[in-house]
């Protein structure tokens, strides 16, 4: 089969990478979507080790599986598991000590014309969930991830630091409780995409320092992250949801004095962010900026790197 | 009067200070006994900018105050607040915009013969609380305010970094929680004080990677922190209890793989420390290794900074 093959920090297309074989209790799933995530442009650019087939944001079919699975239009989960190790078994499965990553973590990705996962992971997809709609339950897991982690009310001032592809997952699922929501970004364009869906969005320089009880910081930089503990009131939270490329340099006085909660937050719930696309709650579609073919693989990345870009798609099958 | 004077991070003896004249609201304290603090220490070699009487940890006798307190041995509170602000209003007065703290922001301290402070920041003082242990009724406040901010349940492992002074007060008061504890330090001296109090006590190296649900750093310093950070499971809590001087540098992607949670703590609640002194609950006494008078100010200060030293007093009245 065709698959984006990752090693030594180089990407290539290869064209016959052997279809993968399910071990017992994980499905075959033929890929027919996937979406290109910044962590596949930090792991392409040799920040992380990573060896095998990219890719983790992907919808497709199960070719072969259990009956409940066999036929059915799915996303998956992309930690796979052992439920044995202490975390699995205080109920912190997605940080499983032995699991395997989707297209991360010694699992090969969704970047190809067929992966396997455990049954567990899979989740059928309503109908009128559409293909592009549906790469994004990954993504739009992990914004949900936040309200799990933290207690967002009306009353809340959030703000959300960054307006990328995950600034604007967040800014959307955090819109619908009622906070007080501000997002901070630097193109006219994805601002403007936020104000059409009347959540506010302010630049850099008009930050007030302290006025907001929580913050999230979606940029993954340290400009970002400086601006997002500037924001916080004394006891607010900074949900750091991006993923870090480089080590960050801080001056901890800030988070002592302040008594600021820092929390680290990764993979969400995946039900939730089903739920959220079959009632369209949110809106992912027009994210969406370029399908390409796996065969252009190189241009994808490329395209999904210019700044001020959204979403980039694989239209596999 | 006599006081220890800070000025251009240049300490020294001052001899005919004012006596202070207490505006409205506040109280004269004739300051019988005073801690010096790591805080004091960093102050002093100028890594914040203070000038004026240093000192926070103290207790003393009302000498000109309300009907209530005239009279009475108390300890204070260090934070002065306005009542007005939106930190006040809210209910986080440790928090006010426009706060003045002893011996540390635009408040003259406790090194010295009279202080003045708020009536509303002191507590009267048991009989059976001996000036020396009222002097650690603020740092074992500080040590409490953990438990306000995260609930420890006897199924908890708990590591304390540091054996230090801080170290020390949170080693015990988490102790009473129940919880797994470990202490770890470098000075046989000081983990054997807490052995001797049943606390276990453990080496730099025989802190196993991923092992604590809660870590509380009491060192201040790149190597507490990073020691903590590695004791932590994924979504364990970091409780950053110290002073910090410099930056600090760290890897974040840590905090987001793991989904932790950092927390920044400073003060806590004089009510409980005073009652666990009440209770003979904590032993702070045996910590004090040396007491000066306000004349040897230097010689204190060079007695607190040698290495392995607990609880140096200045003894006033």
């Amino acid at each position: 089969m065709k698959a984006v093959w990752l090693q030594g920090g180089q990407l290539r297309l290869r064209h016959s990478v052997p279809v993968p074989e399910p071990p017992s209790g994980e499905v075959l799933v033929r890929v027919t979507r996937a979406g290109i995530c910044n962590t596949d442009v930090e792991l392409a650019r040799g920040y992380y080790p990573y060896t095998g087939v990219l890719g983790h944001e992907f919808t497709g079919v199960v070719e072969r599986g259990p009956a409940g699975l066999q036929g059915r239009r799915v996303v998956g989960e992309i930690n796979a598991v052992c439920g044995a190790c202490d975390a699995c078994r205080a109920g912190r499965r997605t940080h499983c000590e032995r699991r395997t990553v989707l297209g991360i973590v010694n699992r090969h990705g969704a970047f190809a014309e067929y992966l396997t996962l455990p049954a567990e992971n899979l989740h059928p997809l309503p109908d009128s969930v559409s293909d592009d709609a549906a790469v994004f339950v990954e993504p739009l897991a992990a914004a949900l991830e936040i309200q799990d982690q933290v207690r967002i009310s009306p009353s809340d001032r959030v703000l959300v630091v960054g307006d990328g592809k995950l600034g604007q997952l967040v800014a959307q699922t955090l819109g619908l409780t009622g906070c007080q929501l501000r997002v901070v970004g630097r193109y006219g364009p994805k601002l403007a995409r936020l104000e059409a869906r009347g959540i506010a969005a302010i630049r850099p320089d008009a930050v007030s320092a302290g006025a907001f009880d929580v913050a999230v910081e979606c940029t993954g930089n340290h400009l970002g992250f400086g601006l997002a503990l500037k924001a916080l009131r004394p006891r607010g939270t900074l949900v750091m949801k991006s993923t870090y490329a480089d080590t960050l340099t801080f001056n901890a006085s800030t988070i002592v004095v302040n008594e600021l909660t820092l929390i680290g937050s990764r993979c969400g719930p995946f039900p939730k962010a089903i739920a959220l696309l079959l009632d369209r709650a949110v809106d992912v579609e027009s994210m969406v900026q370029a399908h390409y073919p796996l065969e252009r693989a190189l241009d994808a990345f490329d395209h999904a790197q210019r700044p001020g870009t959204l979403k980039i798609l694989f239209d596999i099958a």
